[in-house]
């Protein structure tokens, strides 16, 4: 299974229990000068991802990064964020090269008070850093019956289609959606093959990533599977051409247009490594139809489609006139 | 080239003025009962389409459907299309079995409206049918100086990832932001492989299409180029799970959820045939940011940026001092 690469094997693992993890995380965010509060919630944002599975964007490949930027002084631990720009269903924000991780939850926030306000909330951010695993931002609008949406632009490591320069950011795009008894639906991806994250952790793992993933450091698509070599590009979403990478390359430019153009800060590629624009959103579900309805039938999906007895009797009925299988009931 | 195969072969074509085409096209929607005004404008979406050359989406593709809808009683001429919800920023409009290449501009309008009012106005659309092409919804945006959108989930076509059985639309996401000189940034793609009517087309012009855009009637993905057999099913973006379907799945899946169910519609696959649901955005750049500033910046990657006399010196200079070549001005 290809997705079993990116997660660490049984006999290198070491467990720790999540409430240690959070402990020891949120005493390290505080050493390199971040509030209690916000070391507490980018710690909540890193062992999430940990929690679902996401290594990617957990402690593991994350942290290290994060404490490395607050000691080189390229993340702000006490950033002055404020909205810059606002309408009833919008905000801009200047991050003030807060991290992603813990403005990304406050701008989510603004957007769910928006949306119950006005229907929907959207808000945008600039000069910002790292945004974590975007569902995680997304799926805050879950417990407000809101549909939530986040993607992130952190810099150019994307060849575009045919091209031998990085260009585009991995650019991924969240959706989460609440269901009724069922877990939500939660959709998170990069409009790269995969996100950049996923293939260094391959390369510390010495993991075999398979075929299309990545191109060689002249640009070329590597089309066999194999280790993560030393030097490498990002391919979009697609790989190459023939196999629909000019949509992958598309889909980045939407994000490219959403997280940077719209929030002001300029094409990622013209940025500053390490500078990252967002763009989070919230759909009040109440503002279009109703909650209960559109959770309803998720659950049916799973669950199956109440019929009343007597249109099974029709059912059982026309199927004998017509030789059909009967209808089968749950 | 790919994308070759979905035009008409020049020995094959006549051709024909967009003038006339409008007017014949016109005369034939009034025909069937639709008022000129809204004549005119399913015209206006369809010859949009073949001007731009998507012929998949223009009048030889699309337009004896539609006749052949509306003589059957399958599409509306004279719909009571209304809001049947609404906030400051969001409408959902029941539309009665109208055309969605009509409602789908009225909704845009609405959308647009609200944008002016509160930054951001989303209006989805249940009991539609079919939009046309998305992008024609999401460019309306463009001379409000506002970004559109613009999805549509056209009924269960498209086999999930691993599946047999087809659960999905084409489900395409169309995104239109404005440039300053430039042509404007479009965006519109179904994710599926490719558009339904981009196959049909290549069936009537007897075309070799690309491997992996399609399945066999068992769901099979085809992984050699060829001719499009009697008996086919749709691919999501990506074919196989190897080259990232799962992706197309699921954001076709996200499209799903913004068109059908938060319209309170239900999911396409348990609608009738033909029925289709909708999603159009508007966002006004100046709740975000200066629309001169938004346009500029495309506008100076095409033409470059404008650096001072003295930078360029400064340039020159520390080049010189580094042995670095010379920067090089437009």
């Amino acid at each position: 299974m290809v997705l079993e690469v990116f997660h660490v094997k049984e006999e290198d693992a070491v467990r720790v229990r999540h409430q240690d993890l959070r402990a020891t995380t949120t005493a390290l965010f505080m050493k390199v000068g971040v509030p209690r509060a916000d070391a507490e919630l980018a710690t909540d944002v890193l062992v999430a991802a940990d929690l679902r599975g996401v290594d990617s964007h957990g402690v593991s490949n994350m942290l290290r990064s994060y404490i490395q930027g607050y000691n080189e002084g390229r993340l702000n631990a006490r950033p002055n964020w404020r909205i810059i720009r606002e309408t009833p269903s919008t905000a801009n924000i200047d991050c003030d090269a807060g991290l992603g991780i813990i403005i990304g939850p406050k701008a989510m926030d603004i957007a769910i008070d928006k949306a119950k306000k006005v229907g929907v909330g959207i808000v945008t951010m600039a000069h910002g850093r790292h945004m974590g695993m975007a569902s995680y931002h997304a799926m805050m609008a879950l417990k407000h019956d809101m549909i939530g949406t986040c993607m992130t632009a952190p810099g150019a490591q994307v060849l575009p289609t045919f091209g031998a320069l990085e260009r585009l950011g991995t650019n991924p795009i969240a959706v989460a959606a609440p269901a009724k008894e069922e877990p939500p639906f939660v959709f998170d991806a990069a409009t790269s093959t995969v996100a950049t994250n996923k293939i260094q952790l391959a390369r510390r793992l010495d993991a075999v990533i398979p075929a299309g993933l990545i191109a060689d450091k002249d640009g070329t698509p590597i089309m066999e599977e194999g280790k993560v070599p030393a030097e490498y590009k990002m391919l979009p979403m697609g790989s190459v051409r023939e196999q629909g990478s000019h949509k992958g390359y598309g889909l980045a430019c939407v994000v490219e247009v959403l997280c940077s153009v719209l929030s002001g800060s300029g094409f990622a590629a013209m940025n500053a490594r390490g500078m990252a624009q967002h763009y989070v959103a919230a759909y009040s579900i109440e503002a279009f139809t109703d909650v209960e309805e559109f959770k309803l039938e998720i659950e049916r999906r799973a669950h199956g489609i109440p019929l009343h007895k007597e249109v099974i009797q029709w059912y059982d009925s026309i199927c004998g006139e017509m030789d059909v299988p009967r209808l089968r009931t749950v």
